[in-house]
């Protein structure tokens, strides 16, 4: 008897299931469900994406009540329960994995039915119910997962944009706090691994800021270029069969105005319905990112390096003990993981890339995998920058008297010297530094090449770190 | 004061925080959990790795007590604290994120604070009173994360590995079934999607058996041939310092006897340790599998294509409603989701590549990456298998009568024609048919170029599907 | 005798090498084409960044004469080598290959020595008598490989830009003919491969064109924003060592003017001299310009599929005969060809992400490989468009009466029938063609569900393929 | 008139074309030029594929003739032809691009074509008079291109395979003598870039040997394991429609025997056609190689970096100057080539693998592209392997002190000293010696912990690099 309570019966064109009696969706979704046990990610994962859906529900049903087509109770009922999950409640009713077959229709129909159910009790009725409330004639009405996916898809992405530029913009703050502190730290700039001229620790640490900030500029300008035109009203190819010739103009002014972004509708919907390359290069983008990310991650475990037989210029905060076995090491690890965060963003790129190529004809079927990868990445490189700065960036200090010292022992020095004490001098100071181990300024001030007054000046690093007329009597 | 009960205060190099009471875990655990907040996905969820590292544990132990070096009362304590792990308890509390800095310190000092505080609870202790028994130098004794955690990961993947073999060969039996079951339905062969000569659809499903068995063949040996090699005992670098000379051979030959996989030593520790070869190959032939999968799934899309105006040669089993707005539509969703997983699994095999590529001087740093990638495409793969198998292979059936139509339709047939009617007259009839629409049997029933037993003895499958000698009276 | 004139001995700081006679190259480029034996292609194979070359040697000479550094006989020896460089003469001088070591600098030193030789002989010297004019000193006067080099890629991609956007135009303009061509033609669209609901072929063919239009504009924006901010001036490494403080500004302008693109000079010179996002951008945008290709070629081989067993909805041009054993088999070789391309061009992408993820400190020292890449992406992708348009899009032909059958035939129709004859008659009527094989149409006229005119008029094209009122008395 | 001697006229079935006269590739093998002009590398470019091609086309005729098909004379003009080939000759004919559509039909007739001119020409006859002998009929007499042409790569790859063997066997045998020689070269192992514990220069090369030994082992038994199962004989689609059934023993006998390889063939003719299995897991193996080695060249460019700023344990041999603006800079060129190498071979591993995907039903037309990336991986690989070896290992030599000085100026000495002057005195030491910047040594010395005795005794190399017990009095 308590068991004939703990699941209802529901129908689909391929027969009957029982629903867990406390379930909001419905059989559709457990199909889904019991055919995708894949990669373990439901979809309640990502909620942008669900709120992204709970809008575009949202926002269909607005226009369809304007044209006439849904009960203001209907209508009011199904508005509450989009409310809730935009709010953030019921997510966990997602449960559909985020790789699936059929192009999305499981992730429609999960909103569907869930908004379907958690209305259908806001009415007075029990879940399951659907002669008072349908999951497709009323929740899904005017619409197909053609058109209300990809839609939902890019809304989610757009709703969740701000955020990581925050992320982003922080952490650039942090590079560029940085690259303030240790403006007055001389040391040698490196191209290929090999001693090359001086420069300062603060310029190294602005160019990250610099580096990133560009990225910053081009991903606030890209999200909105590729991402606000929607296919919402094509329905099932994007001919807009069966919908309401006034339905998308409707729908996609609703959907602008409840999510405040600036939606506009695609002008060629035979193409939007089945166009990945927004995503595609968003996702390029990202790489990007994560690409410098890594290669400035690169860099500080180079300079952190030692702390007695590497580059030891700058000490990044301890996080954890390093090893059992080595007492007081302490490794890197906060750049560490943003390397391999890196490299798993470079792999989420290639498998939507592949997939964005396997679309045929009206409709790109490894939509799912799309959406999984660059809502993946996107949170990846989020909290990547979001630990990297908290747990590593504020916390660097310089090790200004190594910095110092490297410079002054290192050969690359001549190169300043150079317009100073003539090519030919300072080629032989060069090979005679490298071949004793001597310093070139030792060398230099034992041959009295210059004085101590030029020296110094030569030396100042606001002297050596940008083009110089280089004086008269010199 | 049951504030003071929900944690206790436990204490490293760096300092001291509070551990939840009720945590296995303890502080270097615990400060990993804070610093990575990356994937999301904790080890807990790869089970073969927690058994891997158990088993690693145990073995380490086994070898310390017979040296003399961990007494019985210890060595018994984390004796049954492994078996736990083995047996699958306590995998809740691993809990640090896939995506880890360090090397896997973090996920070995997650398995020897776990084991440590499961002992010292059997032994009467409380949690955190490590002098008892420690995590480091008791749980951990002889070993570092350097020689630990990969030999972890491989026994975690030779302990998966029969698995996956069984799933692939299930999949390979069910193609077979299909192979014999459509033997008799004569079928077009396609190559560059145009028509070409015939074969049978059995012959098809067959290839499909065949190609996946050589998969099965390569991943059964390949996995003995680059897994089982392992560097336990090398400790930090692979020079094995401050190690019992007796440790090396002890711990690996015990190790082997627990898991009862054929582990042996590496001959090259220095090289063992920061090697990922095994991993970059290993993931190699998961890729050329999923590879292969993706395009048998390629095909049954094909074939099922349709049903009136694509290939529909062969159904798929419907496995849910395919639209909300085309009554009736089935869609070929399992294979699609087959689709998905195999380009996952590519970009898997490009993170893991690239991360095998950043190993640096005696160490790959990025190891956590590699663990979790391969981790994840053996899953994926396994699932897509046991999905695509039992919700769609199993129920394939095929419309022979249009295949048939489709061969006597056709224009390639007259391949099969050339060495009886002559190479002019088969070009002439293929113009003809191509021009009029009319079928090449039709036409050489009507010029009478074959008599209807000649024909008919031509047709027959077995004769249209294998080398034949021309009759001498054709 | 006449051997000694077959070379000349040139020095350098590694010692002398033996310079065949005839070669405008001299010592450095020499030791690198003997150091590097490996893609075979060389550095002439991409014309537009030996011009970026020159152009950016061009900039330089003024600047510094402007400046007072270089006498006007130098500059007009230069001036006059460079014309001819720019001109296309003495490409095949540079023969470096594409990939090397050493951050470009002998694709630097290559152009430097040409240039010098050229300009010696006009000046009536010798080629190698470098007192009269230097490599070095000279024609590289006030540059670094490391401001030169990634500015004369830049510029080299500016230079081919325009050619690639018209190759994209005349693709776009093929395709669109096509669409309106097609206009008129009926046919069922599909979606997961399962028939779908009617389009038309031009609506088809005009979303190819309006996808690739997208990216047409796309790549018209992108490549000024990416490739115009150039870091010449910087010198080693950003600081502008040694250089004339008035350098930077006057060479970027004279480049700016002398080679019609709007450079600007980098903000941060220490950033833009390791940075290589904007090529990974911009090779992310290649990508899905190749990947969008690869769509659509898939889907010409798709609806070309048959003759008689596939789809056959339209006819590609014969381009050469497809098979020696099957008579009259013609294949879709070019769309084949373009997704190939497509490949490749994903492959080029991925290798310079890599080599962009491993700049270190002050250089990415791949950048030769990034360089390599971007511009065979570039070729391949124009070619592969030049050869869809010619060979292929111009000639396609429809098969109006098969697609009208195949529309007539689908059970898919009744989606259009359904707001007419209502749910329930539309389920019906679609179980019972798919079970008997019948036509939806048959069915509807067997049973007067609708008359003729209501049903003409529902099946005209132009009411099927957009969205439209319900009559209020159907 | 003159003009009239400079083409030839031929014919296939869309119609006529002139081919110039001295060409000996006929009118299919000049449409393919015409279509495909892509990667501007033509089959030529690849000895070994002509040369497999050749001894597949010498196969197949000996089989024929054996079979009563192909008369004597044909037989020997053919022989003559192919064994011109094999041995080097007319390859300048193969002018196809790499990247071609149509699944290699067109360097199948490329290669049809050549044979038959060469052996018209040789029987007596002009080129182009293919009544005598027909590129189709007699020298592609019971092929297909799709049988012909996969066993012709397999065999292209096999035959240059002892090359790139012997070239690794020579790299493992340069890392292993300079392992050998820096056996006494003590320095300090690094791991995460951190000083961890002392080993040998020579393990560090040796361990290079080892790495690379491995993947000797692998890719000697990978290749006859994955290439050596050929289709010859299958035709059009494995069915061997129209071959005589004694035909594909034959061939393949006659094919091991010519080639000396140990073919044989495949169980599953329709499987082999479309099976590109083989070819992603042998460049999955060369990616693999690859990878190790770009692995190699990081360690390599890190030891040597500096010569002052840097690490500096070890020489690279100079190759070419590095800098013109800083004077005496010599770079690491030649790894970094390496690394480059590395990159495009991840790139060619994903372009094949995806076009390994895009197979579809009873072909991968996509194998002309597979067929390009593997021929150029492996060269690119080879190529590399000798560069690094001659240009590079055996010039390298060890900074012997300065290994030296910063082992003994390393706090992860203190590792070593931990079993004899106990845990709690080496953490102390440890942090005295970071905190004051002093030598462990130094500190251990006045503090007298260990006397000179002991402290040498444990400091000898021997002592360090392995496992050992510590002694009782200690």
């Amino acid at each position: 008897m308590s068991s004939a309570a703990s699941f209802r019966v529901e129908k689909d064109l391929l027969g009957t299931l029982e629903v867990p009696a406390d379930a909001y969706y419905g059989i559709q979704t457990l199909r889904a469900a019991n055919n995708f046990h894949l990669s373990g990610v439901p979809l309640s994962h990502y909620p942008k994406l669900v709120v992204g859906l709970a809008m575009v529900k949202q926002a269909a049903a607005d226009a369809n009540r304007e044209l006439g087509h849904l009960s203001d109770a209907k209508h009011a009922a199904i508005s509450a329960a989009c409310a809730r999950l935009i709010k953030g409640d019921y997510h966990e009713q997602f449960v559909v994995d985020m790789i699936q077959g059929g192009a999305g229709t499981s992730t429609n129909m999960n909103a569907n039915e869930v908004i379907a159910n958690i209305a259908l009790e806001a009415m007075g009725h029990q879940k399951g119910e659907y002669q008072y409330l349908h999951p497709n004639n009323d929740v899904n009405m005017a619409q197909s997962t053609n058109d209300a996916y990809p839609t939902a898809i890019r809304l989610g992405l757009l709703l969740g944009h701000d955020a990581l530029l925050a992320s982003l913009d922080s952490l650039i703050q942090a590079f560029a706090a940085k690259g303030k502190e240790f403006d007055h730290v001389l040391k040698m700039g490196r191209t290929q691994l090999q001693d090359a001229v001086p420069m300062t620790l603060g310029q190294e640490f602005r160019a990250f800021a610099t580096t990133m900030t560009e990225d910053l500029q081009r991903l606030r300008s890209l999200a909105p270029e590729l991402l606000t035109e929607i296919n919402l009203g094509g329905t099932a190819i994007g001919t807009g069969i069966n919908a309401d010739p006034g339905y998308q103009m409707l729908a996609v002014q609703r959907l602008a105005i409840i999510s405040g972004q600036p939606l506009v509708p695609a002008a060629d919907l035979i193409e939007a319905t089945s166009d990945m390359g927004a995503f595609v290069l968003f996702s390029g983008m990202l790489k990007r990112t994560a690409v410098k990310l890594s290669k400035i991650c690169n860099d500080l475990r180079l300079l952190s390096s030692g702390p007695r037989t590497g580059i030891n210029e700058i000490n990044l905060p301890a996080r954890q003990p390093g090893s059992s076995i080595m007492p007081g090491k302490v490794n890197p690890v906060i750049p560490e993981a943003v390397n391999q965060v890196a490299f798993a963003i470079m792999g989420n790129d290639l498998a939507l890339t592949v997939a964005a190529e396997g679309g045929q004809l009206q409709l790109n079927v490894m939509e799912p995998l799309i959406a999984y990868k660059i809502f993946d990445s996107i949170r990846l490189l989020q909290r990547a920058m979001d630990m990297l700065r908290e747990h590593c960036i504020v916390g660097i200090t310089a090790n200004e008297q190594r910095c110092r010292e490297l410079v002054e022992h290192s050969i690359g020095l001549v190169t300043a010297l150079n317009p100073y004490i003539g090519y030919e001098n300072a080629t032989r100071i060069a090979r005679v530094a490298l071949e004793t181990g001597r310093g070139v300024l030792e060398l230099v001030r034992e041959e009295k090449l210059l004085d101590e007054e030029m020296l110094n000046d030569i030396l100042r690093p606001e002297n050596m770190i940008a083009p110089r007329l280089v004086p008269l009597k010199a």
